[in-house]
């Protein structure tokens, strides 16, 4: 099959890769419908996380269940499915505390690559979800986006305890961040106030419910939000960056007492105990357990409550995936969508 | 009156200081049923926190009003009165949302010192909780402890998320640690891992509900924590020293999804992001906002649910100060209570 190979910082190619085929009893093999690049394909592709040779690419999915190996029970082949970037047994202590990404059988779907025409998903029956029937084409974006985007932006507002009457600022204008925007929406927020400097993202963010754009970033950013919040900081705030800047930024725009939910993967973040602990934040993030969200992110997408596709603003098919990852890298593209 | 200062590190004094005098008409003067000596105070001793010239010493403090400001409402002259480490006017926005420590007018009773015979109390209406009726002499200790050391340990159990069932550790055997286990005792928890290698803080551990104690500590303790939990770590984790090892110690020690709730004093801690990141943990705490549960906690002592005062296990007239803190720092006392 043909499937993205990252071979050295700015070089990924769609090679020929093998066939995945079930090595586990409980491994099911899919044919992706539509896979897509992550902000977190960056860091390897900018080089910022080394690559130790070339190494598949792609950790979101959704597809058609090709196979199932003899253990998995509740799905089958012909079956429409979603998964997250970490396969779990969903069955464990940790997973049933609905914390699936640290599941003690935890598998990271990235070391498979789902930038491909097939992949073979692990733990079928704890990871995948299937639709009631075989969705709407217009709505596979939107699936595709619940398989990591949409989940972690979601983990991110529960982890900032985002709730009906509460004031949110969101850190980062990437996929995340603005899912993180509409998540606020979704679960009551009254004020969502968005960081962003690029038009576009300003654009979606305030489709997604944003009643404020703060183009300032850094201390200055915070400043706004201070002035926006009575001299306080917002009640919650999501982190959706990863880097030293945005978690602070995030830190210091949450008033005592507040909640900051991170979901950007750290990349050399080291927090000072003294302001985290004079700030009397809480803090709470990590690998999204987006596992845990899907069956009620899946109906508010078929139901259409929800249109989060509406990241993709690029689709491309999978033999241009070089563009598709150039476009990312150089912010033409909020996120690209890759048909196989 | 007399008060202690500190002049240098090791050289605590007691002092002729002013006699204090209302400054603000929402002030109370206070004459000290007792005081205490408090962990916290053992960083300017040891010289690990820089001390500039002769400064007061003392937060915590129960005593009888002697004087209120003309607008002073709530509490009046002869009351008995417990009051937190910070004034807190307990009507803003902050304190409404239980964070007093962080109100918006804060004040640090550290600054005025309450190592003495008498103190002023700023804020007085927001920040003094008069008892129904003169206290038996015997729940003093006890409804001192609720001044600081009950309130931070109690602090802790509700940051850890402490509930029913729950297993809880706890990180480090000082005052504030042994009433980190008594508040995870009376907020239901099933099983109290106690960090300590003290026999005599054992003891009181065990006394105030541990279940277990461990003697080991850093990653060995951690590997403790792991094995009597499954494998997994305890649900919640209390964190009451304040050092990069202590709070390593208390992350390590929590699952994924787990919750940490630190109240020692930050003193140079830096935490690592990614590790943070993947660790999934809850992490909320900070100067524990003691007022948001001073009625509750005097209820329990006044009916003697509860006896926080267990922790004084030396007891010094205020000027024989010197030896108070002496025993403090080489361990020999958990807690020293000071009677002016």
């Amino acid at each position: 099959m043909r499937g993205a190979v990252l071979h050295a910082p700015g070089d990924v190619r769609l090679d020929t890769r093998d066939d995945p085929r079930i090595e586990h009893p409980t491994d099911a093999i899919i044919r992706l419908a539509a896979t897509c690049v992550c902000g977190s394909d960056l860091w390897p592709y900018r080089g910022i996380e080394a690559v130790d040779g070339p190494v598949p690419m792609g950790h979101e999915y959704v597809g058609v269940i090709e196979e199932v190996g003899a253990e998995v029970t509740t799905v089958k082949p012909g079956q429409f499915v979603i998964g997250s970037f970490f396969a779990s047994d969903n069955t464990c202590e940790i997973c049933r505390a609905g914390y699936q990404s640290r599941c003690v059988h935890a598998e990271l779907i990235g070391a498979i690559g789902t930038q491909a025409e097939y992949a073979r998903i692990p733990l079928a029956d704890g990871t995948l979800v299937a639709t009631p029937a075989m969705p709407d084409e217009k709505l596979v974006p939107s699936l595709l986006a619940a398989s990591d985007v949409l989940g972690a932006g979601w983990f991110g507002a529960i982890a900032a305890d985002v709730a009906p009457g509460k004031t949110v600022a969101v850190v980062g204008d990437g996929a995340v961040g603005l899912l993180g925007v509409l998540a606020a929406r979704e679960l009551g927020a009254e004020r969502i106030i968005a960081f962003s400097r690029h038009q576009s993202r300003q654009q979606l963010a305030r489709a997604f419910g944003a009643t404020d754009i703060v183009t300032e970033r850094g201390d200055e950013g915070v400043a706004i939000i201070k002035d926006l919040t009575g001299g306080f900081g917002a009640q919650s705030v999501i982190e959706a960056v990863g880097t030293q800047e945005s978690m602070m930024q995030a830190i210091r725009s949450t008033r005592p007492g507040g909640h900051v939910g991170y979901v950007g993967v750290s990349h050399d973040v080291t927090l000072p105990g003294d302001e985290l602990f004079f700030s009397a934040v809480h803090l709470h993030g990590g690998p999204a357990p987006v596992r845990r969200f899907l069956p009620d992110l899946i109906d508010r997408i078929l139901t259409e409550a929800i249109d989060p596709g509406s990241v993709f603003d690029l689709t491309l098919p999978l033999n241009q995936v070089a563009e598709g990852y150039k476009a990312m890298d150089e912010r033409r593209a909020i996120k690209t969508l890759l048909q196989p």
